[in-house]
């Protein structure tokens, strides 16, 4: 039931990186649970990780390895997040790169570990690693739409998205993957998303790019307002297109961050349109604001309110919780008269009032669609914040409620 | 469906307390829909008010007219709150004061007006006004169950608490009415809450008195992290019993102050217990912090995330998601290796990893139970905090998302 989103058409290859994926058994059979991503010697790799306290032992693992060695594989299981486990957590991540390593003759430490699933109970170490030769013997550069499925949780479709860039006559090419799809919250969620590019960019610039990024997607996106304790985003540039190494002086240096943030913002999105239980894919706008800051605690007040996330599900252009919302946001000296309120472009609140003209039925008619924008002016200054979310269904509750059972 | 609640048996009268209970027809027809407190001349009121910036209306109002006069009487509607009504929902709300007043000979400032129900939509004022005499005709000093049933909304029950303490020899009566249901967090939630006392208390020790009360128990409860616009708790102390005055060296002073604050905690907590949906009662109880600051965060993590509480509301023992969200609750250089977890007294996770000897099944049975009491240790200091939420339903969508149709 996911909100405007189809599994991905097409996943163009990135020279310098293949894919196999396994149905190993990690947790139930016969269902596609672990991938193998081989990087081309020479390949740069930025990460970002959660900010919860409660890392799991696989974000622990890679941080360490990532500060040692340039990454040549990564290897990822869902059905278990590694989470909770303490040192034994941290041994059973290990003994997943060590048997990698061993199978492909690079170091421990080559190799990045990623989990996702039910946090506290230990990884099937032995049935992860049993499945490695398969992952291994399925390898492609073919290999992303199998990834995006192998990789996903509560997700009902696979996420993928690929760009190409012509620069000076050369192809580049990015293409991603994520999976969702609760647990969502700015500053990294319980999702996982790997990006590739076969241009040259040198580590430094990479993570320079991956932060940027990710400040305009993957941590702008909420779905229950939880933070996760395996969050990871990576990317990785093999350097492998015939295309010049990119700087921050190339020509071609903006077309290629936006194309880059493009395919996170696109992944972010369609882990929302994925969330758990969305029926609505919402946009939370929130403008004149003294600082960037103030927006976001107002967007994100909006955003996490399960009352707000309720009247859309119903449909309700019930704007008395949105205006709640915004009087809970901790805005100092707020004037709710200069507050205005438009939902899909038709104003609703004007000062801190209903609107002239404003109608029931035209805020029932843009509540009904399934993609809402909110968009509110503080009437303060010039700063502007974004996020997007979905609502909160039935759905949410039963898979939630049931998720282990 | 309320947890461990009944309608209250036997609510004492507190003498120079009238009230007076109309169904008026605000929203829907054939309901209790309006009540009118009348205080004898020289009782003293007390009142806290919500933090929201869009206070409503009648918020507005009872705050000035308690700066100016002595209130000689209440009045609160169901049906509709009177916020995000501008200026126009300041001259409804008088003019419903004002009304009431000439029914009653006072003046228009010693009425103070409560409102609950939907957000941004005008006041009935006629219809509110043409149910006063039928209210004033109805005033009786037994009048508290009736009230109760009155100024309910979502409430599947009334809420009332009684308590009679014997001062050397003379009864002091301490009652008092709630309603909840949604729209809940510490710091004023969509809760109404009237307490009442026939002692005589100063105003200025009055209000201390209330501040602590409120501080233990209004305070301290959580149903969906919303925070409404037109929270209010007022205590009044009529004089009228033959006890002696209060003052801060009472000898009595403390049990005063205990029973006043206890008639507010079972209030809050049938607040809780009656929450839109809820079918568990949770006590979130956090020791070892640093200080309360830091151990209330952690407790509000918990009571607001949305997949501890479903995993409540499905019995899933899932403690990956507690420990999250004490992860996530910005405690700076939290020892995870010294975190403890109990459910309902089972350790379940010790120095940050599972208890030894805990089983799942254990686990399950203590969420499966109504009542779940989570216990956190920081394992960092002395300060300790607690507080009430419950958890989160198919109930409470459905109820939020058809509110309004």
């Amino acid at each position: 039931m996911a909100v405007g989103l189809c599994a991905p058409a097409k996943l163009y290859p990135v020279d310098g990186v293949r894919l196999g994926t396994a149905c190993a058994g990690v947790r139930v059979p016969d269902r596609k649970d672990l991938v193998v991503l081989e990087l081309a010697s020479g390949a740069h790799c930025a990460a970002v990780f959660t900010q919860n306290v409660f890392s799991a032992a696989p974000v622990l693992v890679a941080r360490q390895h990532l500060a040692k060695e340039q990454a040549r594989y990564l290897v990822i299981n869902t059905g278990y997040a590694n989470a909770g486990t303490g040192e034994k957590g941290v041994a059973d991540a290990l003994a997943c790169c060590q048997a990698l390593a061993g199978l492909t003759e690079c170091s421990q430490a080559q190799v990045l570990p990623f989990s996702t699933g039910i946090i506290g109970e230990p990884l099937p170490v032995d049935v992860i690693t049993a499945g490695l030769p398969e992952a291994l013997a399925e390898m492609t550069a073919d290999g992303w739409q199998a990834a995006a499925e192998g990789i996903m949780t509560t997700d009902t479709l696979p996420k993928g998205v690929s760009r190409q860039l012509e620069l000076n006559g050369q192809t580049v090419t990015v293409t991603g993957i994520a999976k969702g799809a609760g647990m969502i919250r700015p500053n990294m969620a319980t999702m996982l998303a790997f990006v590739a590019t076969d241009l040259s960019i040198a580590p430094a610039l990479l993570e320079q790019i991956l932060a940027q990024a990710v400040g305009a997607s993957f941590n702008r996106i909420s779905v229950d307002g939880d933070t996760s304790t395996n969050d990871a985003c990576v990317l990785v540039a093999t350097g492998l297109s015939d295309a010049a190494a990119l700087t921050e002086t190339s020509e071609h240096f903006a077309a290629v961050s936006v194309a880059i943030e493009q395919v996170c913002l696109e992944l972010a999105q369609a882990i929302i349109r994925d969330g758990e239980g969305a029926t609505k894919f919402l946009t939370v706008q929130v403008t004149g604001g003294g600082s960037e800051d103030e927006c976001c605690q107002v967007a994100r007040g909006i955003a996490q309110s399960p009352l707000v996330k309720t009247a859309c599900f119903g449909s309700d252009p019930n704007w008395g919780r949105i205006l709640a919302a915004i009087g809970n946001a901790d805005v100092a000296d707020l004037d709710i008269h200069r507050v205005a309120l438009s939902i899909n472009g038709v104003p609703v609140i004007q000062d801190g009032m209903p609107a002239k003209g404003y109608t029931e039925a035209e805020g029932a008619r843009e509540m009904a669609r399934e993609e809402i924008r909110l968009e509110v002016a503080l009437g303060r200054g010039q700063a502007a914040y974004h996020l997007w979310t979905c609502d909160l269904s039935y759905d949410y509750v039963r898979i939630n409620a049931d998720y282990r059972t």
